[in-house]
């Protein structure tokens, strides 16, 4: 960066030189995004703020916690992070979150939203009784999910609550637009431009005709909250509330942030930033570059539509939907990214997006399904991790016919807070539950038709963007695997599952090129698992490959099924469960776990030599 | 019941003669808890308010959601459920919980805090147009919960929202004494006894003395929002607030609810009860009272101390704290049943409870870790389900040592809403974990010593109560298991963990007295794996016995340490996890599905036979 080098120089640099770093600091984000892909429009977002937070507050001796941690970056660029973000989401880059692994500024991992405040409490709770401010910054989106709100209400009586400061950064937006009360209640702010006019003009009338000054002060306290919504709403949480603020403005951050270091918390300080904010193209489509795989600079032109599953899914739901009134869709804040923007189009009374509240969505679900409907709920499967409960307690024991579409499932570009890669272990146990992986895009309407004519809970589980390889649209039955490829008796068979089965069909050509044949199996059901195809093969040596990790998914499955049966050694291929997958390529991060194709058929030949 | 038969016949009682069917229904309720065991103080606080309820409004074509469901005995009375309540939490008796499986006035299957309102949303959602009402009864405790948060906030966006009707069960109390903002300022209205009154005599007041009358009502319902918080917290999230109503009194309730029938919602009525109302000893210490298992219904007195597990776990951190500053307790509102009421005694200020919020309760003690402390943070096994996400994104990722103590692991009378039997699947794949399962109490102590000198997170999973026998003290090795009782080289190894271990030497024993020995091997550790002793008995015949279900936890863990590896069968003893596991009393469930040292051990001896 030219206009500085570090904080130091950052909190000595002239305050009307600030617009220019802001200015820097978005066209390297802009340069960054454009060619790596990740967040964008809530980084343009909050440019202004993190300069602020940095110049004002002591960090990292004060802590500054980002909720969902995308709108980082250019807290990274300030926090001499600027060579990593140039590789920003590649596996020798900088990640795009916040990880403690790569900072001291970075107080906790951060990638889902919701726990920035609870973890922030944390901190404060540790040391009560000292000074330092201790700063979360929560998007509006996020203010609505039951973590947040749960750490709200905790605010007033967590010990060194004197600490908190809470930044709510309201930019009218998730990743789609927001639901919910606490955020109609900020636009109600927002419409009202002119409210600090009008409160000043009202508290001038009523203190000077008042003859018993404090008890009028009250009422004016009282017509304010009227007024502001918001501070309604929180001061009734017990914070103090300041705003709202132009987060773009430094002459309105600077003061407020410099007083609000003076006293006691807990502290919300409402923050009106614009998504995109000094990019034309992002500024004006905030929901298409929250997240994006790459675009061109100046025009903003898209590296990459999204395609593949997600787009065969939405497909599918608009023609079910179109045959069968009781198809409903429930999304928690991802119906864009989950291929549904079409189809809230079509049937806007059957769409219906819940807000950043996974929890919620699938219990919503539950109601909707046990009132008669047939709910499909999507979203991304690093998020089913928080919901799992609902779908055990609120879903499968009424056996209620709710299907669950998990999109982004396996390893990720963006790393350990978004790999879709843990949940079958849990999702697996329990009783009742369908859980199908369809091996390519085509399979996606055959499986959520069967899906949404069973009357029990289903998960269907797949990768984000497309198929390698297509395969032929066998008809699907209860429980029943499909042979993808036939080898001889005595040859190793490999068991895969989604996507992957792809690369075990480029295995078994591999393994074929070197005069060995296989016998590939698509599991296609981790639950009911093909235990009669699994005890049939028990006398061969049998491998599983998956984009999940080795504990809990296919691998299990299959040994699960040869409960007590005299079987061959079974071999698995699938994500560490001893280390945590970093971020990176998907090839890069298969190739260092030993799970591309090349590597994969090197080691069942070696395996099967020493036999 | 003397009074009624049935709903009808409730609905055309004469009003007068309502208190006398709420002492029988308290009557009932004091019978059936005290010779069962089970929720005694909060279904004593709302009887009639569930009188009133099923009088007034039409149900079952409209719905009451009970949140929770602990509170569900009344209900159950009035629906017919008198017999199956006299056998309450046996397995031929009714569930504690609510459940369509039993009864139509059942909507959905309830038992963990904070899912009614999401469900009643659905409901709502599915008929839109229709006017029948949709209630969810809500206790104060759960009010705080991210679920029921999640839930307010999407109300005023929810179809249908005109059916909803929240009765917040306001009887200052979840399990323990509540914590949060929310209930601050519900107890703001209880301190107030009088507000009534200054309501009237204020509006009076300023309505007389005002020449616009109009701006002074706006003034007036301002004033009212301070002196009434909590009507100032739900409608500004859009509800119409009625209350506070004093819930044991049919002359407030019935006409209230009347009107409500006839206007749109979202509604809430803020109903205030008293747990254990109308039983002296469980109105005076309704924290004990609250679940019970069992006592003498006219003094009061226990039928058993919890003791065992629990106890040990308390008596733990008491002398580990003793010695230690760092050590801190948080638990989401089970401090008393993992037993931590000495604890908070001698530790006011580092015993956290931070209220029925498991997400909240973990990702805060991921901040205190990584502020320095040692958190141990203590629940139930089945609220372990809300919050897996915090393990792996909050706590994991960061690897902070938080110490995570799962209480009433295991299958439990409660039935399928309360069985700690589902997270192992989940919690095993979580990198750089460490799960531990003490065999007896009197490895609490040294497992917990272990788990807080370990810089990383720790899952400790136990059961209620005792186990069944003690063991050596073996010292501590991290991923070791030690072998309990040795066999001969070629007879087979019943692996184990935690209190099976007793079950795993009963099923030796009646081995030894058919002739046939074993060897029994206590894991101790879920994770990692003592893989080297699975691999020096690959060769044998090798059982697993757990109360977990079969799919993710030890029988898998086993399983998994063996990949790639020739070894024997592996025959795997556990819940099931293709069917819900009811409600019952633990022995007559282990019956019911094999799981006996009687049953395991003619298994055991058909199988080697076989072979």
């Amino acid at each position: 960066m030219q206009l500085i080098n570090n904080l130091h120089e950052l909190r000595a640099l002239p305050k009307e030189k600030l617009p220019d770093l802001a200015r820097e600091l978005r066209e390297e984000i802009l340069k960054t995004v454009s060619a790596n892909g990740g967040h964008l429009a809530s980084n343009l977002g909050v440019v202004e703020l993190t300069i602020a937070l940095h110049r004002v507050f002591d960090t990292p001796r004060e802590r500054i916690f980002f909720d969902v941690g995308h709108q980082c970056y250019a807290h990274k660029l300030l926090t001499g992070r600027k060579s990593g973000l140039e590789r920003l989401r590649h596996f020798d880059g900088a990640s795009g979150f916040t990880t403690p692994a790569e900072s001291p500024y970075d107080p906790v991992v951060s990638g889902h939203a919701g726990v920035a405040l609870s973890a922030a409490q944390g901190f404060a709770a540790a040391d009560p009784d000292v000074n330092e401010k201790i700063i979360a910054v929560i998007g509006d989106g996020s203010a609505g999910n039951g973590g947040t709100l749960e750490a709200l209400n905790y605010a007033s009586s967590c010990p060194g609550k004197k600490r908190l400061i809470v930044i709510l950064n309201d930019n009218r937006m998730s990743i789609s637009e927001n639901v919910g009360a606490v955020s109609q209640m900020l636009n109600r702010v927002i419409a009202a431009k002119s409210y600090n006019r009008i409160r000043k003009k009202l508290r001038n009338l009523l203190v000077r005709r008042s003859r018993i000054k404090a008890f009028f002060s009250r009422i004016y306290e009282a017509v304010k909250s009227l007024l502001l919504p918001p501070s309604l709403l929180f001061e009734s949480l017990g914070f103090r509330y300041f705003g709202a603020l132009n987060g773009h403005d430094f002459g309105q951050l600077l003061p407020v942030f410099e007083k609000l270091r003076q006293i006691d918390g807990p502290i919300l300080v409402h923050v009106i930033t614009e998504k995109g904010h000094g990019v034309e193209f992002a500024s004006n489509f905030p929901t298409l570059y929250h997240g994006i795989s790459g675009c061109d600079p100046d025009t903003g032109e898209m590296k990459s539509a999204p395609g593949g599953f997600s787009e065969a899914f939405g497909n599918a739901m608009l023609k079910i939907a179109s045959e069968r009134d009781d198809i409903v869709a429930v999304s928690p804040a991802m119906l864009v990214g989950t291929g549904l923007s079409d189809f809230a189009r079509e049937f806007p009374e059957r769409c219906l997006d819940v807000g950043i509240a996974e929890g919620h969505a699938l219990t919503f679900a539950a109601g909707l399904a046990a009132a008669g409907k047939r709910p499909v709920c999507a979203f991304y499967d690093t998020f089913m991790q928080r919901a799992l409960d609902a779908v055990y307690h609120d879903i499968a024991l009424a056996k209620l016919p709710v299907v669950i579409a998990l999109d982004r499932s396996g390893a990720v570009p963006d790393g350990p807070t978004h790999h879709g890669i843990y949940n079958c272990g849990f999702l697996r146990a329990v009783p009742g539950l369908t859980i199908m992986t369809p091996g390519n895009e085509t399979e996606i309407e055959p499986m959520l038709r069967f899906a949404v004519d069973l009357a029990a809970p289903v998960v269907i589980r797949y990768p984000r963007g497309k198929s390698a390889r297509k395969f032929p649209c066998v008809p699907l039955q209860m429980g029943q695997a499909v042979i993808r490829r036939h080898g001889n008796d005595r040859d190793p068979v490999i068991w895969s599952c989604g996507a992957e089965v792809s690369v075990a069909v480029d295995v078994a050509e591999i393994l074929t090129g070197k005069g060995m044949d296989c016998t590939v199996v698509d599991a296609r059901f981790l639950k009911p698992f093909d235990s009669e195809k699994a005890f049939i093969f028990a006398g061969r040596r049998q491998f599983t490959i998956e984009d999940h990790c080795v504990s809990g998914g296919l691998a299990s499955a299959l040994r699960e099924s040869l409960d007590g049966i005299n079987h061959a050694p079974v071999t698995s291929f699938g994500w560490s469960d001893n280390e945590v997958i970093p971020h990176g390529e998907p090839d890069v991060l298969r190739c260092n776990f030993g799970l591309t194709a090349e590597q994969i058929a090197e080691k069942i030949i070696n395996i099967c030599k020493k036999v």
